[in-house]
């Protein structure tokens, strides 16, 4: 374990709540609160044992009361940071919280940066990168589905994968070296022809967990979605419906950066996001209040757009003009209305694919399914299962196609010309790449970065 | 102790957070969560001991992780509740938080209601009324004086003054009874003499605890305040200057019922709300843009008002008609620009205190620590001291009022009747007030009104 200074921050999220944690952790993390803290009948932590908690009171310069807690102690390795931590579990509140957060401060303990507590599980060997990544992950699931694949990812799922590779490559290397350190024995070709069969393999499996990835990226980050309809074509009552199963997971994020709230749906398990920072409302009369110019844009941005008209009346102009931006997008067209009589004329349509247009009425429940089922046909393969090994994050997909491609420099290298051991250059380039996503090999720069994403506290 | 189901809630804020707790009281408190934790080599809690922790994972009915936890388990009666009580410490994050509580539940517990878990406290008589409403004060505390006035009442400072006086009525009654038990030996006249010096004397006691009251609800609630003025005058750097020793805590409350967040700001303990939800922006031009009327407006919903003047010119029409109108409330006059020549003709100030006229510029700071010092003056009488029992919550201030009240008319009867006994239905009913602000005599719908106050989780 290396040496680093004791670390503390505010674990829980901030706000009123019945509890609230402050976290610190480092080698000097118990004599620090042991300083602070003032047991029931005067007893001290100073004998406090691993996994065990106290009762007691913080206090400060003045032996004052500041907050009524329970401390817990974890020692190192077996804690979250594979340091020495305590928790100081006290009652929430953003005014005490800060109080003992300070005395911590003031007894010897540095505020700990975004993400610190787990970039310290991470260089302290307890868990690799694309576990520690998955922390954030699952702290910001948006649906059952993408929490179920981020713990998956944070057990190791996707660092398993990936070694197993690394492994395969490195066996390779070995094996095309040992070939050119024996130049007389002529098995140049034998060991061209068998590292071309490896590679090819695994360059399938590197094409594979990349094919994944958009999906994983979609149960990551949700859909940008954008409902387009006239007023009263039922755009709000569509939502109703979508959502009364999995009710709406309102995800309020005032981060640092961000000062938009985000709000989610979640349609078997895909989270769909509903654009605009106004979100529904403002969405819900986007063709009378902002027209088409305003529409289009919100076509442009978004990763689906679902384009609900009333098919007991006929098309007019701006709708016709909307219809025209959408072809290139994904897209479901919703006819509603489907229990009154049909004056829709089919020919406005005819531009559109007939498999993403789905009769509906909102009224009646008719077309739901429907609806449901063709959004995760539009955007998902096969069953959407957390199950199997899901890239999730954009910088392991940018590190598998990097790798991918040396790799597929290797294989032409080995085809073309008989200097076998250029390849292996490449072999390592990918063998480097794919150690990016577990941080075998990565700059340290770029290791802060991944850590700042991270919220307070974590 | 009560014989309750077991109940279940997030306690912790929710939102984006690195860890959430989710808290279970009750006798099955470990029956449930034993069924769905899985500890390292499936190790179980079963045997678990008190204060003490264990890593593991909770499992859903497929036997299938939903989150990364560690269990701590608190055997009533020495746990917050005085039940057996259950902490599962997870990932932060909405989606993993809500389905451990929504397995918890399936399991056999009840979603708890807002203050339940301190209901709970108060039924199991771990703690008394007054110290489970300073529970949610110290939650809500805005500045460390309101925080350290609601710890000690937590800890029972106001509890133990109230007992005291209860028991001195007590002894008084007792003191009547006996007297008018043995009528043939003619002591009515001396008891009623004695009973009425004691009487006196605990009027008083109420009489001073009253008066802390007013002083306490600021110090909950803080001091709704405006600041008005035109264009320009400085309020902005006023603010500024104003908090730049005591860091502005903002606090965010987008609780059940309000939707809108309110702003504080702490002058020297005193926790000052800065009127408006739009917050300081809207105020900022307030003459400007809303005029004379908007400002009436503000300054009768305020508790105090700071009109910011610029001395550097004369005064307006305007100036003159929200002079006129903040005479009747609690104002300071700030003369901003004192660095600059003189301009502004003091008659027009004539009808205001010039004990609340203070010269300041907010660019030297001249001046600043002067308006500090007059807020406290015109709100608090001695220094402000948490150390001493001050009453913050209404409830109590209005039960104290109505014990004085039985107390004056108790005298009023031993003064003026021989018929003593009939003071002691005064004195019984005083005692029973006094008795409402520790939950010793308190109806049951009364109780439910307090804790519904409560977050949730606590």
């Amino acid at each position: 374990m290396k040496d680093f200074d004791t670390i503390a921050a505010i674990a829980t999220s901030l706000g009123e709540g019945g509890i609230a944690i402050v976290r610190v952790s480092g080698d000097k993390a118990l004599q620090i609160v042991s300083r602070i803290f003032k047991g029931r009948n005067g007893r001290t932590i100073d004998d406090i044992k691993t996994y065990t908690m106290r009762y007691g009171y913080i206090i400060d310069e003045n032996n004052e009361h500041i907050d009524e807690v329970i401390v817990s102690f974890m020692k190192g390795p077996r804690s979250f940071t594979a340091e020495d931590t305590i928790e100081i579990n006290c009652h929430g509140g953003v005014v005490a919280t800060n109080k003992i957060l300070e005395q911590v401060i003031k007894n010897g303990a540095r505020l700990a940066d975004p993400g610190e507590f787990t970039k310290r599980a991470f260089l302290n060997g307890r868990i690799d990168l694309s576990q520690a990544e998955a922390v954030i992950d699952i702290i910001r699931a948006k649906t059952d589905l993408s929490m179920k694949s981020a713990l998956m990812q944070s057990e190791g799922g996707v660092s398993k994968e990936i070694r197993r590779l690394r492994e395969t490559l490195l066996s390779t290397i070995a094996h095309i070296e040992a070939t050119v350190d024996y130049p007389e024995d002529d098995l140049e070709e034998v060991t061209a022809d068998m590292a071309v069969k490896q590679l090819l393999e695994i360059k399938d499996e590197i094409g594979e967990l990349i094919e994944t990835s958009e999906e994983g990226k979609i149960l990551r980050e949700g859909l940008s979605t954008v409902i387009v309809g006239k007023p009263n074509v039922g755009k709000s009552s569509l939502l109703n419906a979508l959502t009364k199963e999995n009710r709406a997971i309102v995800t309020d994020v005032p981060g640092t950066t961000r000062d938009v709230i985000e709000e989610y749906i979640n349609i078997s398990g895909v989270p769909i996001k509903v654009i605009d920072t106004a979100g529904i409302r403002e969405t819900e009369d986007v063709v009378e209040k902002i027209g088409v110019e305003r529409s289009k844009e919100k076509i442009n941005e978004a990763d689906l757009v679902l384009l609900m008209l009333d098919s007991s009346r006929e098309l007019d102009e701006e709708d016709k003009e909307i219809i025209s931006h959408i072809k290139d997008k994904k897209y479901i067209v919703l006819l509603n209305k489907s229990d009154l009589d049909v004056k829709i004329n089919k020919d406005d349509l005819k531009e559109l694919n007939s498999k993403y247009m789905i009769n509906i009425s909102v009224k009646t429940g008719e077309g739901i399914n429907e609806v449901k089922t063709t959004i995760k046909e539009l955007f998902f393969k096969g069953e959407i299962n957390a199950n199997n090994i899901i890239i999730t994050n954009t910088r392991h997909k940018e590190a598998l196609f990097r790798a991918k491609e040396s790799i597929v420099s290797a294989i032409d290298v080995l085809n073309n010309t008989f200097a076998i051991d250029l390849a292996s250059i490449d072999i390592r380039n990918a063998w480097s790449y794919l150690g990016e996503i577990t941080g075998d090999s990565l700059e340290e720069n770029i290791i802060d970065k991944i850590f700042k994403e991270f919220c307070l506290g974590k």
